[in-house]
């Protein structure tokens, strides 16, 4: 039987233990499954900025999207962050663990290629303006040969998110998004996103209205209630079904042995049927 | 005809142009060589450690190597911006020269094993002292499977000096001697070592002492009158050219048409006859 392919992201929010998901994902990948990883590092990115005297800064859209706003200095600082610490870590840490892991982001071998936000809308203080100078962008690609020759080998591919632009220029990509193009791409069997909340909430936080299950259609409504952060979870959960993934879990990155407890109940499970 | 491989490293020092050399191994990977990129990244290293506040100190062997002194601290600071920033930013300049570029550390898919200096002898004032939480290494071993994938794909692999453990740290490791080892462990046809200087000097800085060529038995007593960094770059030409590589130049990376003009005769030259 072929093993399953599951894309799990790791949230870079506070809260989140590395640690724990990387034992977890070494001993699946040495049982039962194929696992590509993929990772943010907002909070490592926004230790970094104020290291160097570059703080993050961040744009609310029309629409109620959050996201960095990603100058040119901040894009050297998120891939220093990012790809430099973070990624490194995640890949040392599964090493550590037993399984061999590459880290690599959407820049090389071009493998994911992005459309720059050329002018971004943003709100502030209930005011307009559009931004130009901004580096993230939106991923339009996914080239699959490298992830396919790394998994042959054996090798969890840990993917930093950050792309190339048509233009050739890096972008900061949103790595929920990124998850869920890569899971399209490679025709995963899941893709679960850890972050420091135990899954989508009606009215957050209030504990009571915490959503253990969803189906595809309910989602454009789970956009309207989502807050902050979670509506791009969201998002890229319907963009992960509408590509042909069976199933996405927004689960609880924080604790001890969080995969087995996703799979146990305890996640926003979002599914087709 | 199989096409000539080169291993070309760009040295991270003050002075060394990326521009002019990324041009131009463009140009030729586009027409008639295949070609693996070494970096280094000091300057930058030492440029982010002075802003985050954890500024680069040296150590100098009893034999008068002289060398990083990575601690864990530095050790996340030299990947951040060797990895991160100067990986990134030579990747994305061959990319938009029209060559696809693709960056890896020695720590990705562990290809690039090291041994770990463990007890490093350092002379500080004259006095001698025994260094312990050094995370620095000596390339033992390089698996040379995903250069080769890389290279079948017509992709340039841009390697950054980092290496892992026997242990599954993450270790600093000089460039100059990585690509070496490369160059060794690909049977690559030549060597170019880029810096900011012309070559070889008997006596430097006196122009009038500069060595065009120079042989291979001659090596050890170059590495009696070499100074500095320019040591291990002797050093490198060594491991090289005892592994089988025909020639190795230590070039002058601060022109315009820096391998062209290597290659006329621009910088110093050392072979097996």
């Amino acid at each position: 039987m072929a093993k399953e392919l599951l894309v799990i992201k790791i949230g870079g929010t506070e809260g989140v233990n590395f640690d724990f998901l990387c034992l977890e994902i070494a001993e699946m990948v040495t049982q039962r499954s194929k696992i590509i990883v993929v990772h943010g590092g907002s909070k490592e990115a926004n230790v970094l900025g104020e290291k160097v005297g570059h703080p993050a800064k961040f744009i609310t859209s029309p629409e109620g999207f959050t996201s960095r706003y990603t100058d040119s200095e901040t894009m050297e600082i998120f891939s220093m962050a990012v790809k430099g610490k973070v990624n490194t870590s995640i890949v040392t840490k599964l090493q550590k663990f037993g399984v061999n892991a590459f880290g690599l982001s959407g820049i090389d071998g071009q493998f994911m290629i992005a459309v720059r936000k050329k002018a971004i809308q943003s709100v502030e203080n209930g005011k307009r303006k559009i931004i130009r100078d901004d580096f993230s962008g939106k991923i339009e690609n996914v080239n699959v040969s490298i992830l396919n020759w790394l998994l042959e080998m054996n090798i969890v591919p840990v993917i930093a998110p950050l792309a190339v632009s048509t233009e050739g220029e890096g972008l900061n990509v949103d790595a929920d998004r990124v998850a869920a193009m890569v899971a399209r791409a490679m025709h995963a069997d899941g893709l679960m996103l850890f972050t420091a909340v135990k899954g989508l909430y009606r009215d957050f936080p209030n504990e009571k209205t915490w959503i253990p299950k969803l189906k595809q259609n309910e989602l454009p409504n789970a956009l309207q209630y989502a807050q902050g952060r979670m509506k791009k979870k969201i998002l890229s959960a319907q963009e992960a079904l509408a590509g042909g993934v069976r199933r996405v879990a927004i689960a609880d990155g924080r604790g001890d042995r969080p995969i087995a407890n996703a799979f146990a109940g305890q996640a926003t499970w979002i599914g087709v049927e």
